[in-house]
C-alpha cells in the first residue's frame, strides 16, 4: 500500500486506529475452541466487528509462532481475511546480516503480502536494507518503545543525543517517508513533540494505550502531522473486551469508541 | 543443556565449532529436490557429516520460516535429528515486550526444544528475562555482530563506552555465565580482548569465519577463557562446501578442517 492509499484510508474513516491481533489460544472465548482454527475464527469476528473503525491490523507473530505451522497457517488464513483496504503490519521484530534478512523479507513481504513489518534497529543498514527495496512495502523500525526496558539502551546518551533519536536519524537516510515508519510508544507521551522534531514526515506506529496505560491524547496532540502521521495501535483492550459467546459486542465497541476519541481528535485538527 | 555438559562435551571432542544450518532450498544440491522434504534431507545429511567434528548446530530460523507451515516442520524434525550430545541454537535474533517474549519463548524452548536462542537487546530488560526463566536454557545476547551494518549503532559511544559494551555490562546483571552468552563477531578480532575483558566468563558465539571472512586465530587467541568459552560457527562455508550428488564429502572436509584448526588452538592452551 502507498502512502497516499493510508493516508485516503485514514482520512476517509477518520480513524488512525490499528488493531494489534495478539490473539493466544489460551484467551480466546471457549466456544471457539472447538473449531478446526480457532485463532484464525476469533481473527475473523475480530476483524468483523473492527473494520469499519479501524484502518490496520497488526498481528504478532509470537502468538502464531508458539503454535508451530498451524499457527502459521492461522496467520496467512488472517491475512487473507482482512479487507483490501485495510494496512496489514507483521508484528515480527526481526532483523539479521543481510542475506539472511532477505529471507525474512521474502517471508513477510511475498509469502505472506504484509504491506509492513517491524524491524529491530541494532544491526544496522544491511539487516533494514532487503526490506527497503521492495516497491509500496514499508519497514517500521523500533525507535523508542512502550515497555519497560525501553529505559536500558534506547535512552542511553552518545554525543548527548539519545540513542533511539541517533536511530531515527541515522534510518532517514536510508528510507523515505513513503517506505519507512517508526516505533514510539504511547506510554511516553511527553517525548512526542521532540520525536515529531526528529521525524516531521514519517509516520509512527504508537504502541502502549489500552492495556499498557498509554495516552491518545497526548499522543495526537503533539505526534500529528499534515498527512495525519500516526497509527496508533491497542491489542489486548479491544480484542479482549469480551469473552462470552457475544464478545464480538464489546470488541466492536472498545474499537468503536477509540474510533470515536480519533475523530473528535481530527476534527479539532 | 548445561554449561557443565557443554564444556565437557568441548573438551572431549577437542572442538568449539558450530555448524550453522542456513538451510536455503535454492542453493542445496538438486538431487534432493525430489524428497518430501528437501531441507530436513539436506540438514539430515549435513549433520551426519559434520557431527564428529561440531558440537554445536545453529540453524537461522529465517531461512525455515521463509517455507511457511512446511520450513516449521522441516526445522522440527532437524532438531529431532540432532544428537542430544549437540548444543542446540535457534538463531531467530527475537525480543518483545514482556508477555510477547514469553510466547517467543515458548516456541523456541517448549515447542522446539532449542538450548538457546539469540536475542535482540534493542527492547531491553523485559524482553529479555523471560527467556532466562528457564532452566538450563540460554540467551545469547546480540553484542557486536559480524555484519557492515554492526558500525552505524554498535560502535556508538555513551559515556565514552560503546553501546555494545554497554549491552554486555548491563546484561550480567540479568543473567549468569551458565544462562547468558553474546554474540561477538568474527570480523572484528582486534577486539576480542577488550570483550573478553568485558565479560570474562561468559560464552561467545562468533559467527563470520568462511563466508564472511572472520579470523579463528585471533578470535581464539584473544577471546578463550579456562573454560574455552568460544563457540564458533560456520554457516555456507560448510554446508555449501559441495554440490554434487556427495556433497557431503565435501561437507566433511570443510568441518574437519577446522575441527583440526581448533584441536591444534586447543593443544597449545
Amino acid at each position: 500500500m502507498t502512502r497516499k492509499q493510508l493516508v485516503e484510508q485514514i482520512r476517509t474513516k477518520a480513524s488512525f486506529l490499528c488493531v494489534g491481533l495478539d490473539s493466544d489460544l489460551t484467551k480466546i472465548p471457549e466456544h471457539l475452541l472447538s473449531f478446526e482454527d480457532p485463532v484464525f475464527e476469533f481473527n475473523k469476528r475480530v476483524i468483523d466487528a473492527t473494520k469499519d473503525a479501524c484502518i490496520a491490523y497488526k498481528p504478532n507473530i509470537a502468538f502464531y509462532e508458539c503454535m508451530g505451522p498451524k499457527g502459521w497457517q492461522s496467520l496467512a488464513r488472517t491475512l487473507d481475511y482482512i479487507p483490501d483496504s485495510h494496512f496489514t503490519i507483521a508484528d515480527a521484530k526481526r532483523a539479521d546480516i543481510g542475506n539472511t534478512s532477505k529471507k525474512y523479507a521474502q517471508t513477510f513481504f511475498e509469502y505472506l503480502k504484509f504491506d509492513a513489518v517491524t524491524i529491530a534497529p541494532y544491526m544496522g543498514i544491511d539487516s533494514v536494507q532487503p526490506f527497503l527495496e521492495y516497491q509500496d512495502k514499508w519497514v517500521i523500525l523500533l525507535a523508542l518503545t512502550s515497555n519497560k526496558g525501553s529505559q536500558d539502551f534506547q535512552l542511553l546518551e552518545a554525543d548527548g543525543v539519545p540513542f533511539y533519536q541517533k536511530v531515527m536519524e541515522t534510518a532517514q537516510s536510508w528510507g523515505t517517508p513513503d517506505n519507512l515508519m517508526f516505533v514510539t510508544g504511547a506510554t511516553h507521551p511527553e517525548k512526542f513533540r521532540q520525536l515529531r522534531e526528529i521525524a516531521p514526515n514519517n509516520f509512527f506506529l504508537v504502541p502502549g494505550i489500552g492495556a499498557q496505560g498509554g495516552d491518545l491524547q497526548a499522543v495526537a496532540q503533539y505526534g500529528m502531522n499534515s498527512d495525519v502521521g500516526l497509527l496508533v495501535n491497542s491489542s489486548r483492550g479491544i480484542i479482549y473486551a469480551g469473552s462470552g459467546e457475544d464478545f464480538e459486542k464489546d470488541v466492536a465497541l472498545a474499537a468503536n469508541e477509540i474510533h470515536q476519541e480519533m475523530k473528535d481528535l481530527l476534527a479539532k485538527e
